[in-house]
């Protein structure tokens, strides 16, 4: 099935302990939008500048990723300097030039507007809101947010969070936006907002599903070095979101391998600056690290 | 099987934000022997002053712990206090007292040589191998540590890994101790340290299991509220060793169980002050919780 992603298309200079990049193709749509790519084909929702050149077009355009919403603004495309060091859980960023993206107003193209999965990026949530209104019909939708709209524009994440089916968020940001220091509380309180169904992202300890009364863990792939967190949690929501598109299958069992996926590609990520590790993966490698997720986690009653 | 602990026995006064506990029995031979007696009767290895009273010796006589092994000395028992905050992550030391700890020299009563399965708890490794040396026909020995051994005795504490099979440590001790930050490259370097199995605690996050090439991850309980962390590691290494004890099966899916018996214990004990959370389970409680942990971690491939 059709699955639409809004968010950011930025120009990413990094720096971590292994290296750095300057100026490669980031943001929450495009990690996004290539992980689920994998899976199903995209719609991305988006602004890129007059900078914005084939190379990078090309990012998109070599996969099943559909640009038509990738609308070409006069200025610049949007600028994130970052840098990680220590135990590398948070950027430290240096810099942001917002550009086009201050002035974003997403349209949306017609032949996006049939997308039954949809993933609201991290980006106002006056905005998700917008978006997320103009597709009604949608099997499925869900939204991130961040700390910078949980201490700014809270009656508006209100006001998003009671219009989607899921949030997808870190744990950090659910303990933020909630008040309550342990997972499931947390949990409780983001499902009173109004999604049905809370994915919680913990960097390196995985992830968790809750749904209904059931809770389900995943765990962080065991990588030997990371060299480059940035898009990990945009990647591991393109891995979701897709594997749920591409069977378009929404019982529990179904979001839980979903989970696993999110968890598998967010993995894939880490490994490589920018979205070098996400460019050439066989279907092999993905199913690979599926099975060993199995076979990491399961255990005989 | 017989199962042998040698450890602390304390009066611990705690502060949380949840309340507080004046002069309650702990130390990790306490946590452990009454975790580990809901599986298989314990032999306790420790030391208690001339304070320490009926009512604290009831706890081990009322349950299938011998205590021919906790020896009384002149002097006053053995005192930590500690205060929680925050996250709860991590206790600071107000006060520590070794008292009649300060000069323990562990002797084994002769009814205790035959134990087939050994936790050496966080003591000096000096004293850990003492023990581990007078009983070389056991089964399994694991030993514990501490930040404290690490920078301060780490050619005694190389020596006692070299002399057993099995570590169980926090992830950040495991960090310390190898200067590895990812915990596959840790397990690897405490591996080939001398101890085939490696187990890293992860509080709230669980825990993982790494055996030759292959690892395991067990989730932390989703509790609502924790409070007091006190004694959690040594009652989750009560539970998992306790588990090997009772079923005296070393396999690695029976290894994978009992680290969820140990994650399962120690969510019980966490749930209350000191060690109250573990002093009136049933067996259905513990078992209905481990039942929780395959529902919360199985997935179908």
């Amino acid at each position: 099935m059709s699955l639409l992603v809004v968010g950011s298309v930025a120009f990413d200079s990094l720096k971590t302990p292994y290296g750095q990049a300057d100026e490669v193709l980031g943001g929450s749509a495009s990690y996004f939008s290539v992980a689920a790519s994998y899976f199903a084909p995209v719609n991305v929702l988006a602004v890129v500048g007059e900078d914005f050149g084939d190379d990078q077009m090309r990012v998109f355009k070599n996969r099943p990723i559909d640009t038509q919403g990738l609308e070409r603004a006069a200025g610049r495309t949007f600028r994130w300097r970052g840098e990680y060091s220590g135990d590398m859980n948070e950027a430290r960023t240096l810099e942001t030039q917002l550009n086009v993206f201050e002035h974003f107003q997403p349209k949306i193209p017609s032949a996006y507007l049939t997308s039954e999965y949809v993933f609201l990026g991290n980006i106002h949530p006056r905005l998700q809101l917008h978006v997320r209104r103009q597709l009604p019909r949608a099997k499925l939708v869900a939204c991130d947010t961040m700390n910078y709209w949980i201490n700014g524009a809270l009656d508006d994440l209100k006001e998003t969070l009671a219009a989607v089916d899921m949030v997808i968020l870190n744990e950090t940001e659910a303990q933020l936006l909630t008040g309550f220091r342990h997972l499931k509380r947390a949990a409780a309180a983001l499902r009173a907002l109004g999604p049905r169904t809370v994915v919680v992202k913990r960097g390196e300890y995985g992830s968790c599903l809750f749904q209904n009364d059931s809770i389900f863990f995943a765990p962080g792939y065991p990588l030997e070095e990371v060299l480059d967190p940035t898009g990990a949690g945009d990647t591991f929501a393109g891995g979701f979101m897709g594997h749920l598109a591409r069977m378009n299958d929404l019982s529990p069992p179904n979001l839980r391998r979903a989970l696993v996926y999110g968890s598998v590609m967010a993995s894939f990520a880490v490994e490589r600056f920018g979205l070098e590790g996400l460019l050439s993966l066989a279907w092999s490698d993905i199913d690979a690290r599926f099975n060993e997720f199995k076979e990491m986690t399961h255990f005989d009653v």
